[in-house]
């Protein structure tokens, strides 16, 4: 029997939970993403075309396609030289498609088509709407691109974020919620990846109406100028805050993150979240499941395969009838 | 029996032409394909880059792809708006494949596949040279760019053609000329899309030894700055001095131009060539074949399958036991 599964985020997170998910057996797996993006290429083509921000598209894109490495690199691949460097071939495929289809819904279902998606990417809105950020003085940040502008002083924190102007759901992603049979919270950034999807109008509802469960994917560190300081059961609290439910399960890291790369982090005020599994019991969540996620990458990264795994055993231990606890 | 069928041109010509062949059945099509383009995007990415020109490449992957509909009108599209404004997406395209592949070779062969070329594209060299002018004057244009540069003076016409440095021929190009069983001379600019490729070293020599026939499809109007006043027939002895071959026959459009259409390129100083049989004949031409070849749009072009068409009643003709005369 399959399993439906709806992974939301935005970002590296949702593509290495889409990248392990998608080659998984009986799974039907659908990405719902974040579109307030505002850095980068991305808002950089949002600025100059006023199009809806490509880049965490593109990126679920890609690792749901069934298509060739050789397309699917290209769709990664990013310019070096002036006048294109930085800017994401991928991004300039979905601008182009945008421009010549006459409308972003129709540019996304021709990608879906172009790329041979394995299930669906679903933009969490069509509304345009700019991520902002109430700081702990009273300071706004007007756009996601300023929450981690370099002169941000990190010992200000963020107390609130909300969108501007307000957007309501895409009704595919309602949908997707409300006929799942889990629903993963990919790990990224808290406040600029994870949460902005909890910010359009309709989500949470459906969050809390679908019979759906839901299982987090804890991030595995911190980040300065969002999540500083943040525990695992802090991080929980803010996506039940905004939600307005708890996740059932939470995902997290269980072994040691080599001293090297902990010292690398250390550099940037990033550091890894302690896992306080106390208080994350306390705060409701039924099942907290820890295993070895790391990659073997040089970057404190979720290996696709194993997280995907880890997320299987997660399912069948959230399934009823299974031991709701380990 | 299959038939092998090379088309020799660059730019809208060959692309209409290739449009036609390529749905005739019993045809295997090839396309040479001049690279001394200098002008718009492909000179843009050329001098940006140091990449070969692709747009005439572009055209002809485009008319011999089997890839959906919208692909190919994705990869002919052109960007409008600042600061992407006149950078086509195609071009784009093969640039990143470019860089993402190291090498041009690897950049088409992987564009043949994505793209699904029914046949091959073969760009003429692989060498990045630039085409020449000299004026009638001693005047020398150094780049295909100033041959329709606003500044020049019709009066003063193009003596001679030639590229710098010297470029040498793909050797897949000269087995395509080896191989085939008919050569078709694509109709376009004459010393900017077709005769460049009669300049590369090494394709005279394949298009004299080779046992294929060669048909010229003649252009249509003349263009200023390049063949103001010219008949078929000094179109013909221009090919035949840069080939060193004439061809067997030569294609034209046999029915009137409307009055409309005359006068709207009238006022761009092109005119419909003259069509003189006997100085044709008298050249060595044994098959001066009519037949309307225009399309229905609102510009003086040739049509696909009209064209096609045409051509497949030539090879027919011009094959051992049919009548080489009309």
């Amino acid at each position: 029997m399959t399993c439906a599964v709806t992974v939301i985020g935005g970002g590296t997170g949702s593509f290495h939970v889409l990248s392990g998910l998608r080659d998984l057996p009986g799974l039907e797996v659908r990405s719902i993403v974040t579109m307030m993006d505002a850095g980068g290429d991305s808002g950089r083509l949002r600025d100059e075309f006023g199009v809806l921000p490509p880049g965490d598209l593109r990126r679920c894109l890609v690792a749901l396609s069934d298509e060739s490495a050789l397309l699917r690199d290209l769709f990664s691949y990013r310019f070096s030289e002036a006048p294109l460097a930085g800017r994401s071939f991928g991004n300039l495929f979905l601008l182009a498609l945008t421009r010549l289809l006459g409308s972003e819904r129709d540019a996304i279902e021709a990608a879906l088509r172009l790329l041979r998606i394995r299930g669906r990417v679903i933009p969490v809105t069509w509304d345009h709407a700019h991520l902002c950020a109430e700081l702990a003085d009273g300071t706004r940040i007007e756009s996601e691109a300023g929450f981690s502008a370099p002169g941000r002083d990190p010992g200000n924190p963020i107390r609130r974020v909300h969108l501007r102007p307000g957007a309501r759901a895409n009704p595919e992603a309602l949908e997707a919620i409300h006929a799942s049979d889990f629903i993963v919270l990919a790990p990224g950034d808290l406040y600029s990846s994870t949460i902005p999807n909890l910010l359009v109008e309709g989500i949470p509802q459906a969050l809390q109406a679908t019979p759906a469960r839901v299982v987090y994917v804890q991030n595995l560190m911190t980040r300065s100028g969002e999540t500083h300081g943040y525990t695992a059961a802090r991080h929980v609290c803010e996506i039940a805050r905004y939600a307005g439910r708890v996740p059932d399960a939470v995902l997290v890291h269980g072994d040691p993150i080599s001293a090297e790369l902990i010292a690398r982090y250390a550099s940037e005020s990033a550091f890894p979240v302690e896992i306080d599994a106390e208080a994350l019991r306390a705060q409701g969540v039924s099942l907290l499941y820890e295993a070895d996620l790391l990659s073997e990458s040089p970057l404190v990264r979720h290996d696709p395969a194993r997280t995907a795994t880890a997320l299987a055993h997660i399912f069948a231990r959230l399934t009823p009838g299974a031991s709701p606890t380990r």
